[in-house]
């Protein structure tokens, strides 16, 4: 039994989350629920499943399921978040795609890198 | 300047998130407020700073710096989060620890894993 | 197209690796072309591909698919891998587990740090 | 005891290894003692430790000292690792620096990604 949680631990493991998220997110107009709303839908699509439930996020968050629904709604509308359809041999599904986001994240960070860099070309 | 934004990207990487704090952290009574906050001081340790100021915190989040320190005595008090002594050399500094929070989250998970191990072997 | 590249760059990521195993491997007799293998395994594992082929872990590796079976074949004979047998809604498939190689891990780090402990109660 | 193993198991967590370095070392001409070496470096500098003794990675790998150091200086040599100059507040320390490598790891997966692009282009 202890070997098995500790097993699981391991494999259960960690989720990498891009430093961009979390240097930038607030530069974007997120704010923490939004962002972990995102962070959730993250951790899915990098274990492979793309299209969680709003039952399984939920089940991980301070909301319940319709509040869960809103939020994705609104993400979608303003653009951080895409539902995008698959077709794996001929078998259509829906998947939740964070691109929109990470878009957002790399033209922010960049234009700061740049204006910075201009800066201290200036001095 | 463009390779040089890359390997920044690179470089910044990705935080590891322990999958048990994303997937326990609302049975702890947290919200994702709370839970981002300790995100922020997670990301900040595992760089190897391990005294953000509330200024770091600020600049990364939609509170500002007294809400910052608000939040950290509240998760400190409340047992998530603790404030230790270093010694580097007769040097010494404070250091945030979550050692409180691994602790809880590691009893929620196991207790959760024992009933469930239960259950089944009732039926 | 390069923005494309960029959010792939993201999106690939980055894998989550157990210190536990950068830290132990080879106290448990594995050397650094045998723990690269188990790497890439836990790669797949970990992005939802359970059962990557032999021509898949070729590809990222110095050797070729022969070598990649026969490597993999080792690992098993001496209980750092196993193949197990999935059962998804009566499908039954195979897949690699990791299980053996963190239940090794674990052994070897909790000695280690039993040892030390009970050597610094000593003094 | 157990306590304390498990904390410290979720503290030394999982290190992020960008999977450009998984996926294309072999095209760069690594073998994967090499790569692993690059890990354990890219692991150290990841912690904020950026300038590992001979000694701290031969504890970790299958090499002495000797072969250590030797490696290093090979892959110094062949441009997927550098070491710099730091000046913290006039104090100056050397320090590894991975960034030969992130640059040939982009250069060869961005050829890749248009090569391939241009050809289904091309259909």
């Amino acid at each position: 039994m202890e070997m098995k949680f500790l097993i699981n631990l391991i494999e259960s493991g960690s989720i990498s989350v891009p430093s961009i998220l979390l240097d930038y997110y607030n530069q974007l107009g997120l704010n923490e629920q939004e962002c972990m709303m995102l962070i959730h839908v993250h951790a899915f699509l990098s274990k492979g499943d793309d299209f969680p439930t709003f039952d399984n996020l939920a089940a991980r968050m301070t909301l319940d399921e319709t509040e869960c629904a809103e939020l994705l709604r609104r993400l979608i509308q303003r653009g951080y978040l895409s539902i995008i359809q698959k077709n794996d041999n001929n078998i259509y599904s829906e998947a939740y795609s964070l691109q929109p986001l990470w878009e957002k994240l790399l033209r922010t960070s960049y234009s700061q890198v740049v204006e910075s860099s201009s800066k201290s070309n200036d001095e």
